[in-house]
């Protein structure tokens, strides 16, 4: 780079860190929110949040970044692979704030604030018709966002965008074609064996104090850094933060072993990926997520294809049976691993085994797509939900909380999100495949206690290049592949037939 | 107002709330760090708190800020009384903001956040060096940043002002002069007596989860709102916030009662003064304190002639009793009444006595002048604190942790705020005993557990006016005389010497 041009980059990097200082705020204003903020501060939230909001939109969309960016574009041939990476990934952020009004902006955020208490609200009595007005104001205010963005062929895009960029409506529904036959297959193969897990097992007393410190033995085992970050409680589980500052949550029963452990052991995944960033690039796009198809292939591996692997139980049972004497003595390994991946169609996504998992999410994909192109009213979505869990799963919610209420994302207006679980199930069975042929004793290592060959792999492979390559570029350089949902249905049938003694 | 005026104030009110927000979101910031952030993030918090403030200076010195304040101004008589109060101190805090470069006022604010987590440490391991060129640089930014405000007599006056509006050295001096002679001839009194109280009774075992439950039961019946507040462990104790959302932290030492039980209710006066000010004026200076002398009086209000009265322990005893059956059960009221009272030079400022406190000020308000005004340097702090320590109170700390190192200010930066306790304790004495002069069965009432007529008293004269009346002016309106230091030697003479058997 000339001087100029070395000038105008390390302007166009401060301006875009004092950005990414900004939205930490609000992300810890957020996680705040949800873990310690007293209920009457929900308003004033919602004020410091919208105050918030406005000024990092007016960063977004200034003009000198603008212009910066403009100057960066002209000469990109003669900038580094990493300011290469980091002009175009605020080129596609901006381009998306100037679309969108200030104002707009600022009332979503003012409006997530007060939904989103309305929703632990809601959910807590399981009253529907209490969050129903501020999910239609969410759902509106979601609309004109994507209009004001605009779309080729469906609204439901321009929201997809933000989370995976560059992925569609007809693509995910193109993954689902693909993914669900299979599935369903393997659920109706399950359900005939007439094999069940002592699933009762897991709903012994598990005093939420050891789940805690247990939780807490396990993420630091996995490699979550426990000096840059934390672990507490809120009614939706959800990581926030970055590199050296990630919050993890979760949420305990005393009867249900597997809500909290492995919720924690999800979250820890994103968190590692956080935490795994290049910290020289802290505070610009080359040290954040590729995609939310990307972050959540970290936490889906890591809850799954290793917390719920044998592999993982042979070595962590021993200790589990140390923090809970009383409750797991006369378990025998292999019942505890049966029971953890009981595979039956269950009302909680959270909570779902990872053969059902997927049908949960083309449940919520299909509703929001129906909800943000007007084809569905917010009134009759209580009862469409449990018809299309009659469907897809066989089990109808006990109640709104346990059913259209569960999640938070709505509240949030988050539209668009749920399909990036989908994809995440299908990125992480495809690299999980590529890294056990790279380390063939890979569960070996597991057995043994040994987690860092995983997290290095990961470090290397996936975190530390950040936004470097697209979601499904970065697959297909780090498999050889482009993303297939083969692998997903080949690790489920590898995994679940054994266990179930059905013949393959 | 005419409507032009009208819109005028209106959108003053905006440029003034907006700027309360993001002050409110830098103050959870503030409270996050000192109670939850992961150790490794303090670099990040730091970009964040000086990003923050560069945008709150940026806001504060706006032109158009300024511009409706000229306007508002020379239109004051057309303005109603609360749009007085909140031009005239907007004016004050933005005449004051505009003196900062800020440039200043950021490096003041990173500095603060990196200072604190240093001050953190070396109070840990008692390491004053590790501490020192970090408190010389927060010296040398708070004096450039007097010398850009400006000083008729000291230097020391410019920070002063940023706490005690309109206070001087020269009138704290003159305080100290008034108090200080009285008080040592207490002290000495007290140790002439002989007498001294089972002070041992406060350091049996109390263990910190049932002093965690006491303590949030005593505040609440004194009339804390706990849904619009929240309790916490920091490494200092302090309060955070306004309204609806006020922080309180404490810190708990299981082998001493005393420390964590007034410490909490010392942080609840300056909650229930947060919470007491005029909702509907939220965001504007008419809703928040009239100095930090002021705050000062409610914090040492409820923590000593409250919390250490016998009144309040005749109410409150059989609660203590139960909640530590195994430590209280052979103690008897007037035994922990003299406990709680022990009067006893000691090297910690925030477990001192009431008699002592004081002296524990005038040593930091003599020291900090010192050093603001150059003529003492930081290297020699420690012995200087050791000495004044040994001359005013008897008591040589065992180390620096215990000594210099044991307030959380200096390391923010705040010199000039230790005044505002001794001013606290003036006001707290002269109010209390206006108080009980309008209700002579004041005690009594404490003996009941009515301790709402004490708040709403305080919540009417005090709490919900906020600035409407600088400090001095507020104690002469309420109780119809100036500040004067003869209410609490009046209060000490009353309460100690009967304790001691000291004839008046």
């Amino acid at each position: 780079m000339d001087d100029r041009l070395g000038q105008a980059y390390d302007e166009f990097l401060h301006l875009t860190r004092e950005i990414y200082y900004l939205a930490a705020t609000g992300g810890i204003l957020e996680w705040d929110q949800q873990v310690m903020m007293p209920a009457k501060a929900a308003p004033l939230r919602a004020a410091q949040t919208a105050t918030l909001t406005g000024i990092i939109h007016d960063r977004m969309t200034s003009p000198r970044l603008k212009e910066l960016l403009d100057r960066l574009e002209a000469s990109r041939d003669a900038l580094a692979a990493d300011a290469q990476v980091n002009s175009r990934e605020m080129r596609r952020v901006t381009d998306r704030a100037r679309k969108i009004p200030r104002q707009l902006a600022q009332e979503i955020a003012h409006t997530q604030a007060l939904a989103q208490a309305c929703w632990v609200e809601a959910r807590q009595k399981s009253d529907f018709p209490l969050f129903a007005p501020w999910l239609e104001k969410m759902l509106a205010l979601r609309r004109q966002e994507a209009d004001a963005i605009g779309y080729q062929e469906s609204r439901y895009d321009a929201l997809l965008d933000e989370y995976e960029p560059h992925a569609t409506a007809r693509e995910i529904e193109a993954v689902f074609t693909r993914l669900c036959p299979p599935i369903v297959e393997l659920v109706r193969e399950i359900a005939e064996s007439g094999i069940q897990p002592k699933c009762t097992l897991l709903t012994r007393s598990f005093p939420v104090e050891h789940q805690r410190e247990f939780g807490l033995w396990a993420i630091r085992r996995l490699g979550f850094d426990l000096g840059a970050g934390r672990v507490d409680v809120s009614a939706h589980p959800m990581t926030t933060g970055n590199l050296t500052d990630v919050r993890l949550t979760t949420r305990y029963n005393e009867n249900y072993f597997a809500g909290a452990f492995f919720g924690l052991i999800h979250e820890a995944g994103h968190g590692m990926y956080e935490q795994g960033f290049d910290e020289r690039h802290q505070g610009t796009p080359r040290a954040t997520a590729a995609s939310l198809g990307i972050h959540e292939s970290q936490s889906r591996m890591w809850e799954n294809l290793v917390g719920r692997s044998l592999a993982f139980w042979k070595y962590a049972f021993p200790y589990l049976q140390a923090f809970f004497p009383e409750s797991t003595q006369d378990i025998a390994l292999e019942d505890w691993y049966a029971a953890v991946n009981d595979v039956r169609p269950s009302p909680i996504r959270v909570e779902a085994d990872e053969v059902t998992y997927n049908l949960h999410i083309v449940l919520r994909f299909e509703i929001e797509k129906d909800l943000v192109e007007e084809r569905l009213k917010v009134a009759d979505l209580p009862a469409l939900w449990n018809t299309k869990m009659k469907e897809y799963l066989g089990a109808v919610p006990a109640n709104d909380a346990q059913g259209v209420l569960q999640d938070i994302h709505w509240s949030l207006g988050l539209v668009g999100y749920f399909p990036t679980y989908t994809l995440g199930n299908l990125y992480a069975a495809q690299l999980f495949h590529t890294v056990e042929r790279e380390f063939p004793d890979l569960q070996q290592r597991f057995e043994g206690g040994d987690f860092l060959t995983l997290k290095r792999w990961l470090n290397g492979k996936i975190h530390s290049p950040g936004q470097t390559h697209r979601a499904a570029e970065l697959v297909r350089q780090v498999t050889g592949e482009a993303p297939d949902a083969r692998f997903l249905v080949e690790h489920l049938r590898a995994k679940f037939r054994p266990l179930y003694g059905v013949s393959s």
